[in-house]
């Protein structure tokens, strides 16, 4: 019988033969892996190392015909007669056909106990590679399939799960057609066991999604000299002075946590000196919003640079960065988008290099041209900015785009003036789809305009002393913004809700998972 | 008189005869800046964009001499006399000698002024770059210097700041040298007004070095096909339902702050099937600790990843991970280190390849051999741990190593046990120079199994419902650790308080700033 490392290379290395020895023990004292051919498997509980060779299936491939080896992956299925077995298994995103035939090395009991193992179960399976006469169509690996030897069980899954993974991962095309009698496994059903709903390729491929948006953000930011920092999350008194804020009892202070890393994030760029920052981590909102892009958590991709003359400087980089990632979600992540095309078919993103950017008054006036109601200085409700994202759109034929010069009070107080006309500030945001994902602006560097701001805002000055302190150290003009992670992978993949978007959801309602 | 771009490239390109000709635009409208020589600047505030050329101080060098630009930096001294004055700016770590001299450009009420500008202000000079015949020896750069020929306030600071940066940043051996009459910056002081403190060039180094071990980790883990993952820190009920948890009203419902993310990133590793996770985040403990070593907010550095065998394959990972960033901060950040080193001497960290592993059961009897007093089945004391390290240090002359098969009873419950001894478990603990930074373990991936360990440990099952049941849905073997970001930086660089290695840190006495 073939077996493991026996069977794959030819030229034995000093380490393969100390392997080799290895199994040989392990042959003798691990009992049902080896002696046995099908069951379940004891705990594994490291136990002993035999170092069984086990391959990916995403690394399967025709030459590998004939080949003896091991595979650990989900059971997505299976389809028993009395003779013969074929079962799906599951490696991430990748699929492959195992079949278990009536021989001197499979028994029946053995297809028995193979049929008997409730889907989803973790299995450990000795195969030999085989390659089909025909491709294989339900599986991704097409080419390969896998003829099973031994077929232990690692973890049973329960064998009444929520939902079905096949169900969870079906097309949105083939769930909503007409007359479809496919489950719809609905988004609080996935939500509430949200680790089972993580197992369809397409969710595997928005975690991956979310990673490589994070990923382009930091490279693009560290090629250009911005250095990563950690801002504490928990603050004392209300953070940025305002409201929706959690709070709670730090020892026998009163703290809360941060809304934003806004006010640190300004510290160590402009008073600090380390002149360009970024932050990965996440933001908390106390907000009773129960909307598609609202979160009570969600992670925030912050940067805080200095400017010289203009915080257009700082949009500059912004239309660069987003060009970057951009480019390179299209580029590196052209698989798993492909996948999420094919469960939630998406149009692809539009964007103009270098990016576009539109006066606020500018987009007031297309909106009111269109016959909207906007008033020029109130900020937009969600309506008009989804309106004026089609108005760009068809007149700029760009999904993103930056709105500039918004109406002064509809920003925070750290929001620096324009200097010209006091209706208007330094600030902007960036639209994907007609949806907000960025906020951002120029901010007041000088303390006596800050206290002079907050006092026209109402902001009370007790929890912001040390950070208004700060700037009567010396503070070098600077801007800078925050990106909402997951309302970028949700707008770029056009999902529709933003907890689609994030692994764990945080919403009024929901606390767990 | 030359002035900014006019002075600088030799053949004008398209662009630059674009900036000539908004200088011309911007010279007749922008006042002070270009029509005075010295002063105060109106705020900073976007009205025009220049495009004044700016130089950085790091990258000045002879070849710009002659060259004229400006350059804007924090005032870091004065020395006037009435003819001349000489100031030094600092950028960053780097500094330059810039000198104000009597002549048809610079006035006597000039050099006055400048001598009036409270140290730690940011001002904007513009300057023509001159070679000294011979080097300067207060400044980094030691081989241009720079003459003024406008000076202008972009920021004041106070006159009288709580401690001065070049008190702040001299060498620790000199201010504690017996008969020292510097000004020792105490830590509590420092840390008050901590903007000003990380002015200092250790500190822009320390962060720096923060950011590169963060930046280390992802790239070794993520070559290996590690995703990251961004988990709650908002949880329901208490956080591995144990004690030192912070805890607040979220809505109506009761959470704490993650004390770590080892409950999601063991769902999304093992049982979404994600396979290799890893995040960068904050963690938070309510622990009433006021050592050099806790903190109540940090920054963690988890991974989990599945094991096929056994879990020192994940034992392997982490012991080419801190080569890879041991390696790597030696590599690439010998310029900070340096700088460091000159203010806070430090022995450079030993470490073998591979790391060292040395079983608990051999520990102790090292310490005992020693003379200490050590149960075998107790955790090891902070003194003992120190204790350890160094003989650790004596017998395999490493700072690092890897302590394995901690007693199962002084582990969390998830930590899965010792296949073949009760008394033990699977679980390890890292340490540099004595002292822990990552503790890690193979966890339970059976529900049953998990169940037992909570009962048998008291732990409440109320809120890890959905904890537990995951395991239900069909898990894989899995295990992983948690680094401690600050205690790397702190013991890698030998300073002695964790709070030197965060930004803005968190104990049970510190919310501020």
């Amino acid at each position: 019988m073939t077996d493991d490392v026996t069977s794959v290379p030819k030229k034995l290395t000093k380490k393969e033969l100390r392997i080799l020895e290895r199994q040989k023990v392990a042959e003798a004292t691990i009992g049902p892996t080896l002696t046995d051919t099908y069951g379940e498997l004891p705990l594994i509980q490291s136990k002993e190392r035999c170092n069984h060779v086990y391959q990916l299936v995403k690394d399967l491939n025709v030459e590998l015909q004939g080949k003896s080896f091991w595979v650990r992956g989900y059971l997505q299925s299976v389809r028993a007669k009395s003779k013969i077995a074929f079962i799906t298994l599951r490696q991430e995103t990748a699929t492959i056909q195992a079949i278990l035939h009536e021989s001197d090395k499979v028994s029946r009991p053995m297809i028995k106990f193979a049929a008997s193992v409730s889907k989803e179960s973790v299995v450990d399976v000795f195969v030999t590679l085989n390659v089909p006469n025909s491709p294989v169509l339900s599986t991704t690996q097409k080419d390969v399939e896998l003829n099973v030897e031994k077929f232990f069980v690692v973890s049973k899954a329960l064998p009444e799960l929520p939902f079905q993974v096949e169900d969870a991962a079906r097309s949105d095309i083939v769930v909503k057609a007409e007359g479809s009698t496919y489950v719809n496994v609905g988004l609080e059903t996935r939500l509430n066991t949200r680790p089972l709903d993580l197992r369809t390729p397409a969710n595997q491929c928005i975690m991956r999604i979310q990673a490589g948006v994070g990923q382009l953000f930091r490279e693009f930011l560290i090629e250009r000299d911005f250095v990563e920092i950690h801002t504490p999350k928990l603050v004392g008194g209300a953070s940025e002075g305002g409201a929706n804020c959690f709070t709670l009892k730090y020892f026998d202070q009163d703290a809360a946590l941060a809304q934003s890393p806004q006010t640190y994030k300004q510290m160590a760029c402009a008073v600090a000196g380390l002149e360009r920052v970024f932050e990965i981590g996440p933001v908390f909102r106390a907000e009773n919003s129960n909307t598609h892009r609202h979160m009570c958590e969600f992670v925030g991709l912050d940067l805080e640079m200095t400017i010289k003359e203009h915080y257009h400087e700082v949009l500059e980089v912004f239309s660069d960065l987003f060009i970057y990632i951009f480019d390179g979600l299209k580029e590196r992540y052209a698989r798993e988008l492909a996948i999420i095309n094919e469960q939630h078919p998406f149009e692809p993103l539009k964007y103009t290099k270098p990016s576009l950017i539109v006066n606020f008054e500018e987009g007031v006036e297309m909106l009111k041209k269109a016959g909207a109601t906007q008033d020029l200085e109130d900020d937009l409700s969600t309506e008009n900015e989804k309106w004026l994202g089609r108005l760009v759109k068809d007149k700029y034929d760009t999904d993103f785009y930056i709105l500039d010069k918004f109406p002064l009070g509809v920003r925070p107080f750290y929001t620096m003036p324009d200097p010209n006309d006091k209706r208007w500030s330094n600030s902007y945001d960036m639209m994907i789809r007609g949806e907000e994902i960025v906020s951002g602006a120029q901010r007041v560097h000088d303390p006596n305009l800050l206290i002079q701001r907050m006092n026209e805002l109402g902001v009370p000055h007790e929890s912001m002393r040390t950070y208004i302190d700060s700037f009567r150290l010396g503070a070098l003009p600077h801007g800078g913004g925050g990106i909402g992670l997951e309302r970028v992978v949700m707008l770029y993949l056009g999902l529709g809700n933003i907890r689609k978007a994030s692994m764990f959801p945080r919403d009024p309602k929901r606390l767990f998972p």
